[in-house]
């Protein structure tokens, strides 16, 4: 872009969008390394909660500096709604992993090392397109098709999760189930904030057009 | 309206949130047809994610267009709210036809027929509304008739989960009430979704007032 | 403010607001009676729904309002989002009174009446912010230390809730562990809808600046 810039200090916000996405891709990391060693789960847990407390402070730097800069360079809500779902992302990451221990999993479940396999990669997917937004008119279409493709991913994360519980509910142990259900569902909704926040960019790229 | 129409392709929008009614009313009545005929549940199953399949068609269409179009009828972001709930009433009414097929449900829950039947009364009320939006001005009342009547009816349907829950819960069959809550849960937000839907419509009233 | 107003009778969506805080803040206050009284379950259910039904009707005279006129004090969708926050708040408080009365529930878990507990101060932060929305200009620094407040207790109470959570899957009664969840998740839910709402009002904040 050889346009001039004369507030070039606004770029600052997608310098903290892709800290943002950062700590989300080390939260779901994380997460996969917890569930590969069900034993040093305590010790991944507080490693989540401190990647978790960085995301935080980005995520406060951001609204910090919304409500102190004039010119913005996306609408100051779309700011808003695009940190807002990369907290949630992290935040849904760490609920998933305090679940894990504080309900005493001992053994990993194929299908939850699987989900958190697609929040990983879904994870890469939002960190490439919002690296994009610094150019929204030039990586239009480019930025549509990672949208596109985080929903896909969506979808094959919920056919794991179904496939899963219904194995889970054949097996008939109860509080197993219960236990898998509750963690299952909060890697899911990591993964939906994620399908959320492709639904923010792509409203931001219909705006923008 | 006698008004002349200078851009008259855009009310393909029109043609389109049509279209994505029907499908979800095809869809309500699949899964009460499902529920009355359970031994016939994977046949039922694979009817809805076709209808499923087409939903997702028409949506693509919709946002398709909405990138190519340069004068929208209603708001670029409306457009997309629209479309998008939509496209969620669907998938909620598929998730609960899966789970019934996944949980091994052998005999149809009174309560949870009731429930698809306030469903399929909700989405009726979906595609009246959503014929009226082509005469914003004209049918402003009319409309917002509409959408208190899918609050109304959303009102009735988690009446009818929660009494369904409550029995569930003395009953003390855990298996079965871990089951038909999940069928039930998915089943409401199918409702939920009409009701956001008409939370949106109601927002466009307001606008353009 | 010395400012002149030409249209004071907007005011009255504050009023509504107002009313409709002190309702919620009732509809907390009962659901933590009626957790220490667990015998006098029924008589709070009834009293709770009777709130509810007020609040409805509170909610519904902001619509109302708001199709009727024509310059608003706020944006007509930041009215509406607010009001319809604040109905979600008072419907998730009965949700989860319901439920008590529905599941035999015959007595309270400490957790509980803790989580209800910091809803009644989220409730209470509420009432208070949504009390100096009348003076967005000049309240702003106020307004958005009451929503980091909300958002803090938001956290405290997503502990709670964890915790108890962890008890209940350690305890391994799966019953009861069922009904406090749902129970549970209502409260919680109750509580998400003050954040959210806080939310709202921190991006009406930002618009406004």
């Amino acid at each position: 872009m050889a346009k001039l810039r004369l507030i070039p200090r606004d770029e600052r916000f997608f310098d903290l969008f892709e800290q943002a996405t950062d700590i989300a891709v080390a939260g779901a990391d994380a997460l996969q390394c917890m569930l590969s060693d069900i034993c040093r789960a305590e010790e991944c847990r507080k490693q989540i909660a401190d990647i978790e407390h960085a995301g935080d402070s980005v995520i406060h730097d951001v609204m910090d500096k919304l409500n102190r800069t004039f010119v913005t360079p996306l609408d100051p809500e779309d700011i808003r709604a695009i940190a807002s779902r990369l907290d949630d992302i992290i935040d849904f990451t760490q609920a998933a992993a305090e679940r894990v221990v504080l309900y005493d999993v001992t053994t990993a479940h194929t299908g939850a090392s699987e989900l958190v396999k697609v929040l990983q990669q879904t994870v890469l997917e939002v960190k490439k397109v919002v690296a994009l937004l610094r150019d929204l008119g030039g990586q239009r279409k480019a930025i549509l098709e990672h949208c596109i493709e985080i929903n896909r991913l969506e979808n094959a994360g919920d056919r794991i999760y179904r496939e899963a519980l219904g194995k889970l509910f054949r097996a008939g142990d109860l509080l197993e189930l219960l236990r898998w259900k509750e963690i299952f569902e909060q890697i899911e909704q990591a993964i939906d904030q994620c399908e959320d926040l492709a639904d923010v960019i792509e409203s931001v790229v219909v705006k923008h057009a």
